[in-house]
């Protein structure tokens, strides 16, 4: 399980004052970018260089509470699954300040070569640290 | 059903050269207010001035195809399911120009207070703009 | 002179409740796709296909009255000067509903080969497009 | 002077594959929140409980070079002028890796009653902030 703390932006509230409900996503993103930081040139590399690209095919959340300008949320990252070509994270959000539950997302992407945009296997160190968070959902 | 066009954004684009995956669903958002064009004062002073907001408890997205800059989103968008402080929205993306299927997505709101935080009766105006659309997922 | 209306869209709202400074800059790009849709192929072309780019060099904005969820920013668009590899857009931001003025930004942008990212000579198409426009500020 | 740093985030790049010009603006506001986090609650508690903030009347941007995904940019932040109602923040930003000069921001805010949207005298306790910090643009 990785766990990942991101603070709340200021630009990321929405005409009702709470997070607007599409960046949850983005957080995802950021979790699972620092998931693959141990990768050699981490996320950064595998996209620029490498031309793997991991293109979102199915994802569904659950809000259970708001977040606001001022909270963190705390993000805790499985990998519930691991097929050849995709694989599953799963994402558990809490209000860092008092452990408040505030979200919960599964996220099916595929390992794609962004060339071509066709799914490809997991390359093995892609698939060496989803190993090392293999988990059911926290 | 409604029919909502939006044309991808210059800033809509990610590293991986496609719309990044959470902008659907402000493409969904976009849509939704559309839909409650017709209400008096639109979606706007249902949140400004009736201080009503439609928080997501639930999403659901598969993604079938990439969007690029220079892309037009077509979004059908129906109304599967109306309870009495919850409703289910239904989107099916398509690209404009030649049709090919994008994306669906299950969206459940939920008809809030904004300053309790807390879900109330679907107002009138609001249900009679739903029934409109109600269909099961086009 | 070009006229851009654009609505306030909910997730452009910042914490304090006002479209975030930044976002203006967004709304001044649109207003430039806009001013460049006569090209053929538009403004997507010329990135996409002809690998022509605008990145910005300057920009220099004065900000008057905020806007809010709710308003259109009524945008009016010249171009003030054109040199050889770059020229100048001005903006003027007023309220749709009752023309407030909002703000007034500066831009120069220059043209250049998004792959050796150097600036080239303004091709004739876009020149010509900026004559039709050419005009001190509004 | 303060020295903020910050990865380019994966979805800040445009169609044009760098940094969307705008999002400069972000790091900066990201920046200042960084500047004003010795305040007791930092800026979060200053708009949030005391309702004040920092509306921008003007920004001045110079643009060197483009940042791309995979860059840290490392920003130093130094205030060149303090006034009654309004102070001057200056950007300087270098890509942290090697130090190649980015961009240059001024950008001056004034302090606001966001209630009733009117400028009010700096508080004290932002004043000892901005005097800390108090130097020429870097």
């Amino acid at each position: 399980m990785l766990v990942h703390e991101r603070a709340v932006r200021f630009e990321e509230i929405d005409a009702a004052g709470i997070v607007f409900f599409p960046r949850f996503l983005n957080y995802c993103h950021d979790a699972m970018e620092a998931l693959f930081a141990p990768l050699d040139g981490g996320y950064v590399r595998l996209v620029t260089e490498r031309h793997i690209g991991l293109p979102t095919v199915h994802v569904e959340a659950d809000y259970r509470s708001p977040l606001r300008y001022g909270d963190v949320a705390r993000i805790e990252v499985t990998i519930p699954h691991v097929g050849s070509r995709s694989f599953t994270l799963h994402y558990r959000f809490a209000r860092a300040a008092d452990g408040l539950p505030v979200a919960e997302v599964k996220h099916i992407v595929a390992t794609t070569d962004l060339t071509a945009m066709r799914a490809v296997p997991i390359p093995n160190d892609v698939r060496a640290v989803l190993e090392r968070h293999r988990a059911p959902p926290s």
